[in-house]
């Protein structure tokens, strides 16, 4: 990925993101290590597809799933 | 991709850019940055596939679920 | 692409080209640009793929989506 | 692909081939170039997947929607 | 993958993990070996998709397969 | 591929080979070439998939298709 | 592969291995020879998806056709 990217994700280290997944799921959690595949690991995640949450705490997110990654701001 | 296809793609950094996806959404925003797997950001952006707008601000969005990149034009 | 292929996208430049994508729709538009991926940078685009054409103007088209370009001869 | 199948594709230069693609179309028509990818110019192109033959002239097919390629004998 | 990632797979090495796949079968099994194409060893491997737990021994999964792994934790 | 798995591909050169394909077509011809992609030259082919055998005669066939390649024994 | 996970798979040649392809079929068969894309070569190939199980003899399995592979312990 571009520096400029990096950048942006190395900015969201520690901090909330929402994914939307191509299988139309969207999770929400805190980013804690990426690379240049897209993979993601994430802690304190919550798959919010539906108005019941649930938690998944720590995960591995394969890069080919995802559709757009998103700064979490309230 | 190509410097000339860059050309463009930086013409439109800092203006407004409409995307349809492989997964017949459409979003438009605001690019700042790509990278050669045309992994976008995009900022002010908006789902407008449907009439009712809905915003989801600022994201990365993954090159592989692009269908076309439109410059905005009124 | 082959030397072959590239002389031949190369005599479209500032022609039009007809587009038909894996998705079935049929565009129509301008070529200005193209790289080694088959991504397109069009004007004048239409989406001829019904009746009401659609006009798209100026695009970049992922060159994973087409499955056929030609030059359109009237 | 391997100097082999690039030499029977050579041979089928100026001649017809009858071509199937991953999304069940068959097309006919006279090749004219190919490269590493696959990817075909073909001119005097026709669609046969049904009894009523429609004309495409000449077009640059991607590689990655064909099934299988034949030198096409009467 | 980033060494960041290997990382965190290399900590769940000789522990449990849980697997999402893209085809909707969750799986849990102990993690034995990985590589750089998110392809896992594992054993003691059971599919939890369903109420009746199946037994699969130990496996091969090929990474592409993947939606997420996460460490289990009870 | 390995040399083990060219090794095998060699043996059944100018022989007859049934593949199954990922569309769920069988086909069955004799093999004259392959390249590292998995694409075959294949002659006296014949669609098999039903009990009307379809005559194909030579063809080249796009490895990505391919679900099995088997040596045919009668 | 990493070298483990070819550690793995060489120790399972001249064993019978289980398959489990993306296309839900479940495949029982003598593992001959793999390489670095999962390429298969098995003997004595059972196809036991369904209760009637069906022989295919000697098989190539392309790798990208591979939800698992598992050792087959009685």
């Amino acid at each position: 990925m571009s520096s400029e990217i990096d950048k942006i994700l190395d900015g969201c280290i520690n901090k909330v993101v929402l994914i939307k997944l191509k299988n139309h799921t969207t999770i929400r959690g805190n980013l804690q290590a990426f690379d240049q595949h897209m993979n993601l690991v994430l802690t304190e995640v919550e798959d919010i597809t539906e108005k019941e949450v649930k938690n998944l705490n720590k995960i591995i997110l394969r890069g080919d799933n995802i559709l757009i990654v998103s700064p979490h701001e309230k």
